[in-house]
């Protein structure tokens, strides 16, 4: 039996709070750090750009000696240099006068406009000057923001590490993906694949172990056999029937905090703790699974990589009824089409092609009985 | 000067209607096609459930032994099968009857419950038939697709190939990042790495080609150094002063289709095409550089990349005003701050930090003249 029945909401925030944000942290080069999270507060060494600049191709002036110039009456200056956009404007003048107010005369540069001093000059240390906080500690490094480093000769980041996540299959009626033709009451191993590419979209390193057996013993071993990492999931054996090994396994050699969670589809969920690390076991069914990864592995990944965890949403109209289990959270897979959500009714979490069709899907709250058609409703996206 | 000043709008149509998805596929394991998109549809060859599989823990029965079957009145069996989720339910038996309606007294099974027939039973091809459509051409593949694709014994999907995009950056002033250090008057290549980890973000393969002197021939000679690009773009060169190489080089070796854009910033840029290939000039400047990559750039590698070219939006009331020059497209960058989006009023082209401060940027249209204070504005997210 369930030991525990969380309401889908409280199961998360129970979740989130034994889960911290990874300490841990690597050097990267710059631009491979791509989408990885500051460690540190970073200043700049430097200043950008590190000298006085022409913003414009022209001619750099002493702005005193365009002093009243104009079309009709032009100053000539012999003190001047053609500069083009980026060049240096040295130290002897302060203006760049563009090329529609300057005519080269021979040696002489008749100029029609007056220039204040720095006009068209990006000055040294304009953007950036040394000491300056580039980005505080936190910060998702985005490609200009590599851009920004590189220019700043910071070429080398420190970021947090991804979490390793360690995904642990269960189930005797299991084979590897293609490893040989099914037998009538097996089949394939696809609930790691699905956890792994969407926990490694989400920030984290993710790998699968072998297929373990439902076998207390054997599970225990291969919990146990991954010191390493900050998250293990364990997919299957957490239904009420015979197969509830998992949450047996954790609460016997670590913690057991939620065991069943009024969440539709993915009620037989459990989390729990070994050596402090965070255990989630999914359900074995592939649509359950995939409501359970991302209710929850989802923002707790992402709350240890130090990322935002807000999900990608577009508004839409309903254009049916959906109907939802009082007290339960549920997760609907709909289907845009026209601007308007189409509920995808099938129930059965074993149905995957309910998902394959779907774009999204609406959460509807534990206290409401669901949505009528017409309602607009936040479609979440399936990454 | 420029041969054609567009409007943003327009110039997108124009670079757009030049921009054809690629017609180029390639066969991909099905575990590493993840965000690959499918080039035709895919049936499957099998059902799935490929046989009647027990959906509980129970016992399967004969559906007629159980009629009348009820708490005070059980019916007594001797022909039945103990089972577990999941594991195949025998011809000889049409249903399941779950443990709490059940109870083992010896050899006989005491059921409470009647069960219709297929009652907890999830049928032989419930979920997918042989010969049903799975995905149509063009479906982005999302991991829960390469999960059903594996169930379905597809280990190898053809999808369109991604696009490839070469990155050809110019000026003589610039210098490899990290290369040496900088003399005055240089600047270190940085607008080239922030396209190719975009373009890359944005489904192409993207590499970058060494650094071009300002000359016409050598700008020429990279060009056609890359007949294998589904793109080309050029870095630098594009303002209206002495620079302006590379649109003189595509219109003599190609088509020269828009030269200057109604866009702020991003104003000197140019589209063109050589041998039916599209050639995008970006200005060397990088936030107008970025500004083109996200309004020109992203939408025509979607196309290419046959996908959906929406961007990421949150609603987010104005802190300040926004102004902006009517007949212009403009991206004015804005930090999010407690749900207010803050305008980064920087202007220059050259000031990088306005971008790496902002989490986003506000698309006001041509037609506008701004956004006030208040208003609720769309916030498109730096990727």
């Amino acid at each position: 039996m369930f030991k525990r029945f969380s309401g889908a909401r409280d199961a998360l925030a129970i979740l989130l709070d034994r889960c911290r944000p990874l300490s841990r942290t690597e050097k990267l080069d710059t631009a491979e750090a791509a989408d990885r999270v500051t460690s540190f507060d970073i200043t700049s060494p430097v200043s950008l750009p590190g000298f006085d600049r022409a913003a414009m191709d022209g001619f750099a002036v002493r702005s005193r000696d365009t002093k009243g110039a104009r079309p009709s009456a032009p100053n000539f200056l012999d003190n001047f240099l053609p500069l083009r956009t980026g060049m240096e404007v040295p130290k002897a003048y302060d203006a760049v006068v563009m090329l529609e107010d300057a005519q080269l005369r021979g040696d002489v540069l008749e100029i029609t406009a007056e220039a204040h001093a720095y006009k068209n000059v990006s000055r040294n240390g304009e953007d950036v000057l040394p000491g300056d906080v580039i980005f505080r500690q936190g910060h998702r490094l985005r490609p200009p923001d590599l851009a920004m480093l590189s220019a700043l000769e910071i070429s080398r980041v420190e970021v947090y590490a991804r979490p390793n996540v360690v995904i642990i299959p269960t189930g005797g009626e299991l084979v590897d993906i293609g490893a040989r033709p099914l037998k009538p009451g097996e089949a394939y191993e696809i609930n790691g694949l699905m956890a792994r590419l969407y926990a490694e979209k989400w920030g984290a390193n993710a790998r699968k172990t072998k297929i373990v057996p439902d076998d207390e013993g054997l599970i225990r071993e291969a919990i146990l056999a991954n010191p390493d990492a900050d998250m293990i999931i364990i997919i299957g054996g957490t239904s009420v029937g015979e197969k509830d090994y998992a949450p047996r396994v954790l609460a016997e050699i670590g913690e057991l905090y939620v065991h069943g969670v009024r969440l539709q589809p993915g009620k037989p969920t459990a989390f729990g703790a070994v050596a402090g690390r965070p255990v989630v076991c999914l359900p074995g069914y592939p649509v359950a699974a995939l409501s359970d990864l991302y209710l929850f592995v989802r923002p707790a990944l992402k709350k240890m990589a130090h990322l935002d965890d807000s999900l990608p949403r577009v508004p839409a109209k309903l254009a049916r009824k959906i109907p939802s289990k009082a007290g339960y959270l549920s997760l609907v897979r709909v289907a845009l089409k026209d601007g308007e959500a189409e509920p995808i009714m099938i129930s059965g979490a074993g149905i995957l092609s309910s998902v394959t069709r779907a774009d999204g899907f609406v959460i509807v709250p534990e206290e409401l009985e669901g949505f009528e058609a017409g309602e607009t409703v936040e479609v979440v996206l399936f990454e």
